[in-house]
């Protein structure tokens, strides 16, 4: 049993950051349809009435709002952060003064704070964990493998979760089943395409003050989060330039109109440089030489090692803050090129950034929450190991969007259902 | 041993429709950059050698060239029609005109003569079948099961014929292996998209002499096929709206920015309507009552069933040929509905319409041929079956696309290729 | 007076001829709103009762329902063509069989006829003209000046002629006031962005077979044609440069995310050529020499001096029809060059061209309508000279056409007209 | 004679206020390619070495760089704000270091303040009048007549002062030439459709943290301002609504594809609403009581009177800061209507809003700058009253910015320029 403090009993003045804590809430509500409606069953069916749910996430706005539906929903709670620095200190306040729910989450703990923090959150011996990177899991498979017996199971929100949970399944080492809310089509077709793009656009021109329109836009990288940004910043009428390297993916950008090329080429033609591969070494020193005066670099993919800022340090004679959040190199023959948000995820490191839209999150917490429940419903279904979504949760999610925001759409009739099952009919 | 004749023994002027029909394949052959390269190397390598490939297939000028490029690879080649209506006879004289080709192939065929040009084919004891509807594959299993052991392997290029041997594959009766060219990525992103987009688009212009720009264009069905037209309407200035029966779809559609509602919202708004749905009955008798004068009806789905053409019939009080390609049925009420091409596909049926471009066959049929050299590289890798295309296939058909059209794109770099393989590397 | 016989006495079979002009005809009107609309007022009040109106415009089903909305308002009209073209004889027929009209066009006619035929316009003594190319102006003032004072006015469809008219007018050799209806918002912002921009598209995609997906097309002139063509290209994914001599307008186009370049440079890149300038000259040996192989080039501005084909033919080694509606010219080096429609007008004078859209010429004809009604409402209100069409009537034809499609929008409050009255209420 | 201080004086740390002020104005100069190429001419030539230049203006990083442009010109500077909000301490600091400047501008100045600073700059007995709300120019006319015989002219760069100088002009009571720098096309065509587009969505989307994608976007107005926030909106798959007043400006955002209707039906189903028409009273308490819970209302015109805010207060039963830059509203049903910055400029008057993009400022800049050279250059050209820029001015500026990105395009030949210059060749 840990005595690590709540966040109430951590701050100077908690009546004041609860109330700004919730005041953040609520804006994130207001846009946050597939939560409410879930929200009103929840309240209503107690699903989690007997469930302890222990959760590692983004402490803000937008998940408090998940976090307390879990609550509302009957469970008890405990949570802390999964990256010190991205704790609202106020919105884990506000979590915190909910009946149901303990959060210890604080901004800028040390590494033994956080661990600490951690292990609080495993106090509560919970049944189902919620994670934003695994630490929850990881911790317990570590530290507390006598828990396991009475895990349910688990649901993990990101890429990099996934994998690492992808990793320990591959060797035999997961020992409960985990959801891998991050594969789903809702969460890939929404957060990646139009998620990224909008944030990332939109940080990028409240932090530079530039336009898009007539900008050689180069997008590095055409997956779904490329394909999105390139789409945005063409509607943004950039003149959009796609490097890639898998073929097709190479010829589907350029059977949409854009330009083509490899990043060799684009680096002395681009104004700005968008990179979203997932690898490293993107854009490098042979492209730094190549650039033009006043170039933007920026990255709406994972790591900050898409752009190589040490070979561009080294490269600059002399580096300084040219404005917030944009880092300038200055190369010796004058040219300076402007690196935003040190090169990490721009929509979520720059100063003013906000990350992913509320909606956005909306979606992807909706199938968190129905991912619990499901592992609430049926506890036996489900093997130790990584899962993918159900696609019935999938569509539900997408249902329950769609009501909210009044859109209606057809069903199958009995003759087009039995016509879709035995399709040769038609030949 | 059958004696049915080639096309040129049924022509009064074979001199003339071969100049034709080479004239037809001349156009195509400008703008076939994949089989143009897969040419250069096929006459060189001569793959198929000892190989005699028989096809049924659309003899028209796109096709053509795929004919041709495997007798220029050397194999003995025995083609025909798939569909009686859709040969060119002139085009089919011209292939025949080819030392390594006979061309079965005649416009306008009875049955009888429709299933002696199969067996005309089969006559040649083919080592590989392509097939476009799997005519040829039947036929062999059905009557000729003492070639099935000297096949090498077969390729199928629809939608149709794919869901047929997969049929087939279940029960346990494909008794070689047969690619399923229809469903790789390289055809499904461009051909459904881009193909059926554009094609749709332009022959309904076409036939009516209309106008996008302002109009509501229901789109039903929001597949590769139904994304493709709404972004090509949108791409025109229409108000595009879509109809759908499943969620996620729905809400892709939704968040794209169109318009979406169930068919008897939008029948009453929708100026023109595109059935894209691959089911029936997705146009019925309580939406024709709702339309507005003047509407167009138009399907671009694989069969005439999607809008409910009895039912029309039946409502209508007077019907009559209101313009080529178009059938006006006149309502009691003296509203008039406008049904295109019979309902049947617009991009193919409407009289001037010309099917898929030339480019996009260009794409298929690349996939066609590198399928068929693999077949003959590889005879005995591949077990009875359906097979998907092989990856690498399709992705060597874009590098060839993208080499064509000068378009260079980037390719990993070891370290990178490291990082992507042990991608832990950035957590 | 002539005996110059209506087209009803110069064909075989008028009676068939009547029913099929009649058809095409019918189909127009289904998608003329806005002449329909009016069509109910004339026929109500017979404002054109006791006028005499003299035409030569292309005598089509299109054309045809403004001739006979103006006969359904009580004119007597007589009409020829203005090319001996653009005539279809059996539309001329069905419009020669309303009691109120005689028709002179005929197709194919030669020079004599053709000026025969104006000569039998001219005979009804019209006090109203309506010209595409000013014809009937240019006779009556060079043979029948005793005739000018009693019209009352005129209303010119076309850029050209009205470009002529002005010239007249500033030598003050017009005798009367013509409406410049060419030169309205309502025409230039829809035929010119929508209907040349749709037009011409899909005349050459179904000319060609070809896709515009990923394609170079190189739009050479960025004025409102220009525009049309490069959004509407732009919407069907290709890849659009523009060329321009104006700097402002070069620099909308880099704005809008198009590339613009010297046809010197486009040349090398274009896949699809497309001349909207009004000039000469604009495509040209130097660009020949540099284009690649099966590039297409057409043109969609007035006249066939865009792309120089006498060069063309001079550098060509050999010159074919390539496929209906293109002719190749092959280069000594074994490119092809297409050239399609002869150079002119590609959405008028291609094989399959229909020329502008229907909703598009209703709209055209709409404001000649009430130009007409104008003129008769208030002859003595307009000089001698050209006259730009009242803003008050090209709104009234804006609203016609909105209230026929259903659309419906604001209208100022008081406080609203007062307050832009005297704006600076704000400062 | 005045001795109000110069900034310099007024502020605590000159030193650090200026290197901030320099780092504002560095940032914004890397990207003004047109001033930075005037200066080029500019310091050589010293076009202005004679002139005094009194400007009012807002003094920020952008509008300082052509304040600079014109010292290095030669010109002797003396600048204070237009308005005492707008004022950044430090680049006013930065700019009275140099030495051909003198700057008053001070953040938040009381009235008495702001006057004695216009009369510090009109100490300096301008030779020319840079204005942004024609400030300068009222204090001259009203106070200072006896400096206006010395005064060769001056520019205006807003509407406001535009509309008002040209009220001046028709009383008979301006007494000097100025250049309407804010009609130009180079100023509205870019300004307004990309400038006010993309800062207006990216303020509203960072002041919120919310997404376009599949939101209802009701945009009212369809002027050039309109115009660019739909394009914008539609960019990133916002489905758009329009409201307008003028019919024929309806039927163009018809016939783009976006929704029309009055505002009292799109009030029900908007989830974002704009208004741009320049007019007061465009949602009114009718609308407020329609509105979905959750609303954004922005406003992108020049007064915040757009939206009425008194009735929404009156209708309020509670209303509080939901988040900074949002103000909710909420009514008795419980539905919030959230109004973004005050109901005021949203680009502007958000807390996080920047204005305008550098880039279009740098254009806007760009005019002012060479309106003042050709003020210099022929001091007798222009009679007292308002001007439009001269075309070539327009067209000058232009062809700058096209060279500063590279961007090269055709010439006129003779031959082409002797055929438009006689355009009947063609007939």
């Amino acid at each position: 049993m840990t005595d690590y403090p709540s966040i109430t009993a951590q701050l100077d003045d908690p009546d004041a950051a609860r109330e700004e804590g919730r005041r953040k809430m609520d804006w994130a509500r207001q846009h946050m349809p597939i939560l409410n409606a879930l929200r009103e069953d929840f309240e209503a069916d107690q699903p989690f009435a007997d469930q302890r749910i222990g959760m590692a996430m983004h402490v803000e706005a937008k998940t408090a709002n998940l976090v307390e539906l879990l609550a509302d929903g009957g469970a008890e709670v405990a949570i802390t952060g999964c990256n010190p620095l991205s704790t609202h200190d106020d919105v884990s306040a506000a979590l915190d003064a909910h009946e149901n729910i303990t959060s210890y989450a604080k901004r800028g703990v040390d590494d033994d704070e956080y661990y600490a923090a951690i292990e609080a959150v495993i106090d509560i011996e919970p049944t189902i964990t919620v994670d934003d990177g695994m630490d929850m899991v990881a911790a317990i498979h570590e530290d507390y493998p006598e828990l396991i017996d009475s895990i349910i199971g688990g649901a993990e929100e990101t890429t990099t979760g996934v994998h690492r949970l992808r990793a320990m399944d591959d060797d035999g080492a997961l020992d409960y089943p985990v959801f891998a809310v991050n594969d789903t089509p809702m969460k890939r077709l929404f957060d990646n395409v139009h998620g990224t793009g909008e944030s990332s656009l939109a940080s990028i021109a409240m932090t530079t003050n530039l336009s898009w329109a007539g900008k050689n836009v180069v997008v590095a990288g055409y997956g779904d989060c490329g394909r999105g940004v390139a789409k945005k910043a063409s509607g943004q009428n950039a003149d959009v330039i796609v490097t890639e390297v898998e073929p097709r993916r190479a010829l589907e950008a350029h059977m949409e109109g854009y330009d083509v090329m490899p990043m060799s080429e684009a680096a002395e033609i681009g104004d700005v440089f968008l990179t979203v591969t997932g690898n490293r070494d993107v854009v490098t020193a042979e492209h730094f030489e190549q650039m033009k005066d006043g170039v933007l670099l920026a990255n709406a993919g994972h790591f900050d090692i898409e752009v190589d800022l040490d070979a561009l340090s080294d490269m600059a004679v002399d580096q300084y803050e040219a404005r917030d959040g944009v880092e300038a190199y200055e190369m010796d023959d004058g040219r300076r090129l402007n690196v935003l948000a040190e090169g990490r995820l721009v929509n979520l490191a720059a100063p003013i950034a906000l990350g992913h839209p509320v909606e956005v999150m909306d979606q992807s917490f909706g199938i968190q929450a129905v991912c619990v429940r499901e592992l609430v419903d049926n506890p036996d279904a489900y093997d130790a190991g990584v899962h993918d979504v159900p696609d019935d949760l999938d569509k539900e999610v997408a249902e329950i969007k769609l009501e909210a925001e009044g859109v209606d759409f057809d069903s199958l009739t009995d003759t087009q259902e039995e016509y879709m099952g035995s399709w040769q009919h038609g030949t």
